[in-house]
């Protein structure tokens, strides 16, 4: 039978030959471009030799946009599929692809990181500041973000840093007791400052050796980082690599839920993990590869059937026709009415991205007292919350008719609310042991009671809210949220009840 | 070089342009489909508004085989590629494909959410009974199963409804003393019952705003809900939409398991991840875009290499050549011979979908007393047990051979035994409290000891039965296993230690 | 309009419906083969019979490589391609493909499995030991690897043994009292020896019923498993399905994580949760579908643009210009310096695959003291260890400039120093208790205090160091890290003070 059928189908062979070569032979690109532009001389240099000795890091670049496009090409697009945004592109950058020496020799005076390398003042890291010179918009955009103050807002807060260091610091045992010491620079970046991002600060120079004999770098520390609020040898902050990772800046991976969930995820902020248990989540995991993952604007029910992160947070949307739905916006927290994240119970977004400078009536660096009154003047009003919200709706609306769309905000209010209360009976309870003098206040965050007080909201509260707004119900039930919430509140009791007074 | 290939591969260019503009021209369906058949007028004046309101919603249906083909035509096909086994569709039905206005019209009277919607009378939600119209079979089916009843089985259940009480209920702190107030319906509508299903009922109508003026409305509460059990305003159980999405109404996303993910995971019920750490797991996620999942049947070996919950659960499975190796069943339980989920421990199935009727030999509405002896009348017997096992054990053997087959089931009798002597181990503890007055058995979840119970058959056992059934080893071992299941009965035991007698 | 396209694309249907009835001609496999060898007769007969009666399982054979090439053929590549090893396969299996009775029936007088099967002598595992007829390099190099030892290495090391013990032992309760009993082989083998391996014994011959009458067969034990370890009946060890799973024997398999995650997962070895977490896993998961997985050797920045497991840990990794990254090795500690997995500190690489040898100071059967001093004579010295995270860090220089790969490890070195100090203060904790007699030492597992010691190591320490290795943060904070370690040396301090001492 296989004779047989050999026999019938040259023909088809020679045209599948003929395609794949043809396949084999388009730019690997994200999608489909116009003429290519050409390389810098000064990028080919970069890649004559880089190519030799990171020939993954090339090959990258080769498959981004970047590689393919030039900024005069790119400002030809109609407004909503343009990706960059400034009005004002320098004209030697205007007819190169997006390379190499393009992007690690701006500024070169701002960038404590620049040395000279084979003759060139090269930067080793590309800043924000860097990238707005083409896509100012979304620098500009990003710099208002609480992302872009991840550092400060943990640091510069002396109540969240003192969480930070209960956690982070080595213990020893001395007469039987847990002392803390100071985890190095390293450990923390290594945890809490993976996400948030380190400073990276330049130590001097080093030698190093490479193949072709020593060469001078800079001595970084910080480094490597690409967390959202990195503080950047030029004094900028963010990394645009955190979502867009590396030579690629690919927009598909930044869509993807992958991104988002590197740092949002269970148990202190389930974003990622609630979305894979939604139908959202079922729906894009089943269907991911038939969707189109790298037009602007992007197509709601055309080029993506379920919501990813991108879609309700910060992507362009329109209809199949080019209706809007939602606008870009690299300020994340933009779209959002309410602060499901609870420090230490939900509260109205803050106005700024910079959230250290926050007091609430007792004085203390929250954005709610402790048994939940809202700092009101460092967070948004009910109007400007309402306005979000039914900007945001507009999004569900695409698929949901207004029954469902309407039903589903009233839930996530009520889950709010009950959130919060299961908050709040943990609070009365660690109020009680601290006033009775069964456990220390000196310090919120370093007995056994104040660490399962810290779990209430940080885990249980979080997940039942992230749960409801995202549809993704074990988060409310078994799996950290009512079930653990309840449970610990029954442990706290009990714990209670068995300590002893402190001296 | 690449101008030289530009020219060489001018003409595989042509033919490829030609291919893509034909791919483009296909209908983005499920799988090949004969002519298409015509929209109803109804459906059609649906479509013009909502296209523009709710664009992905429409978008979502016109992608759906359902868009695409008339229960004429899905009649026509072979019995064991049928989709459709109604044998009487109504005539009017007949020639048009299935839209809008053909699903959200049926038995207004029925009906509590049907209202007048710009002249017609509309229906909010579809349910089984409606889909029951051309799915006969598939409806039926489903009615009989657990799934069909899951509201009942917990709500009407007083042990079961007193641990969703325990869990849901807020609590506040009053002198000191946890003080459980009942939980709004929403939240409960959002963790177990987001799940089990919500009652909808209409409330009355309101006035919504949209662009077109003011609507009146149903208004219904328990919505959105898209739990398997359901209460439909027209009375029937159940949502046809948990597991085939919203207007996709996709198989292809139901045989996936991520759909079967949604509700069966871990801490309670961790099939779902059992089932990624298994091998079958590791295989589907290596290899699953290279399967077919719309064929129907669905064949063993040539569709799929390794099984989804889909195939060993329900599908129709045949061989290549078309035998079959199991028929296709909505009523999920009906291939299984042990319940695996531990209430408190592993039993036969229960004979009937409603289960919240059985009673244990202390009176008590559980499939088996607290030391684990089944309340025999109510489920299965041996007979029926030992047919269900060998039909199940056909589908292992279009993969494995007999030996193989035969160790797995051995194995996972050993383990459904073991497990249960380790909640047995749990209850002798907590009878042992209860005895001796340290803790009150009046309310058999709500003190610290007793939810260390609840976690060793909840989580722990059934940890253990899954890891077994699925060969997902860690469940077993460190990962919510007998690593658990050993540390918590220390931990029962040192409590008990600890406790005093309570007044 | 569509009238108008049908008719435009009359011919492009055309050219594409010969286009999908060659796709359905291709023969199914992993990489564009040669001219197809012949099956040899003895396999077609196998076929004929199974085929009927595991249609899965011959349709997965006929997927692989092993279905349509012969040995002749495989050893005509060039060498970096090849995939065969062996310097001299036999004569009689050169020129057919690698069919079932190739594989089964090799070295029968070894084989316990073996038996009379309708006239051949055929066996019922297939062990590395057969695979190494032409994969003779791989198989020495497993036999010399950790993997391979795995069941000694637990078995044979009294103080891992009892731990695997206190774990899966069946507790009963007497007198108030937890009593373990010995838990069955089979439980064993569902849990820890499910990846570690069982060993596979044949207990005689049984007669089991098919469609064609009474056959009789091997009785085995300890089947089915495919752990990395299992001794098989031939007296080899290890099962190469694990990673190459059934009778696909699939690359493309063993190369995505999935394969390695079903025993390296959260909580002990959370390698696969932090890959995931990490921005090499959000590549992988968002791009993989492009990714080309087949190839031998596998090229950088081409094949793959981030790596998996199997590019760190042990493929065959060139550029595209086929210079050598790395060599391909299945022993797969072999690229290793240091052992991340804490038993119960970190600690050089062991010399030996087999560790059950290994004696620390103290005269236990630890790669390091109680305390943490190593065993420094079984374990690679400091020289092995440089030239090891030398060649490792080349892989990272593929895609990474130098700062960022010198950076990278000396996190790394970092988070190892301190995790460890987190388990010594665990261990100083628990010596105390021992010290004053509120715990029992004689077993070092079977208190609650000591569970929340072996936490410390096998749950916390573990997973801050993957975090690091691997860049999985909240593996390092929030989930199983620093916070976990913290909370637990606290719990661990309230514990004792509550002790009472032992009699």
């Amino acid at each position: 039978m296989e004779g047989i059928m050999m026999k019938r189908f040259a023909i088809a062979y020679l045209l599948c030959a003929l395609f794949l070569i043809f396949i084999a032979s388009v730019p690997t690109t994200e999608s489909q471009l116009g003429e290519r532009a050409a390389i810098s001389e000064k990028t080919q240099i970069c890649i004559d030799c880089h190519e030799l000795y990171n020939p993954g890091l090339v090959m990258d670049w080769r498959s981004s946009r970047h590689a393919q496009t030039s900024p005069a090409n790119a400002q030809e697009k109609p407004k909503l599929s343009r990706r960059v945004s400034s009005p004002a592109i320098p004209d030697d950058l205007q007819s190169y692809v997006v390379g190499c020496y393009e992007c690690h020799s701006f500024n070169p005076s701002l960038h404590e990181d620049n040395f000279e390398h084979f003759g060139e003042q090269i930067n080793v890291i590309v800043s924000p500041n860097d990238c707005k010179t083409c896509h100012t918009t979304e620098a500009e955009q990003y710099t208002e973000s609480k992302k872009a103050h991840a550092i400060g807002n943990l640091r510069e807060n002396p109540v969240y840093s003192s969480l930070v260091e209960a956690i982070l610091s080595v213990k020893t045992i001395e007469n039987g007791n847990i002392v803390p010491r100071k985890a190095s620079q390293i450990t923390e970046g290594e945890s809490c400052y993976n996400c948030h991002g380190t400073k990276v600060t330049v130590a001097g120079t080093k030698v190093v050796s490479i193949d072709m004999g020593d060469i001078e770098v800079p001595d970084l520390t910080g480094w490597p980082n690409q967390g959202v609020g990195r503080i950047n040898p030029d004094g900028s902050y963010g990394a645009c690599t955190a979502c867009h990772p590396r030579h690629s800046f690919s927009i598909e991976i930044a869509r993807k839920p992958y991104t988002c969930g590197q740092c949002h995820l269970e148990p202190d902020v389930p974003a990622f993990n609630v979305y894979k248990e939604s139908k959202h989540g079922n729906i894009f995991e089943s269907k991911k590869e038939s969707w189109t993952w790298d037009t602007v604007p992007w197509k709601a029910g055309f080029d993506f059937k379920a919501p990813t992160c991108a879609v309700c947070h910060n992507s362009t949307i329109t209809s199949l026709t080019g209706e809007a739905i939602s606008e870009r916006n690299h300020n994340f927290g933009s779209r959002l009415w309410t602060r499901l994240f609870g420090l230490i119970y939900s509260h109205p977004q803050p106005k700024h991205g910079s959230t250290s400078v926050i007091k609430n009536k007792d004085g203390l660096p929250l954005p709610t007292t402790l048994t939940g009154e809202p700092a009101a003047e460092f967070l948004i009003g009910p109007e400007e919350q309402e306005q979000r919200r039914e900007n945001f709706k507009k999004v569900c609306r695409s698929c949901h008719g207004l029954s469902w769309a309407d039903g589903h905000f009233t839930q996530l209010d009520t889950t709010i609310a009950e959130s919060d209360r299961m908050v709040l009976a943990a609070t009365r309870l660690l109020s009680k042991a601290w006033k009775k003098g069964l456990a220390d206040q000196s310090n919120l965050f370093d007995e056994a009671i104040e660490q399962k007080w810290i779990q209430q909201w940080v885990f249980y509260a979080n997940s039942m809210r992230y749960a409801s707004a995202m549809s993704g119900p074990d988060y409310a039930s078994f799996k950290n949220g009512w079930w653990r919430a309840t449970n610990n509140l029954q442990e706290m009791h009990d714990r209670i009840g068995s300590l002893k007074k402190k001296r």
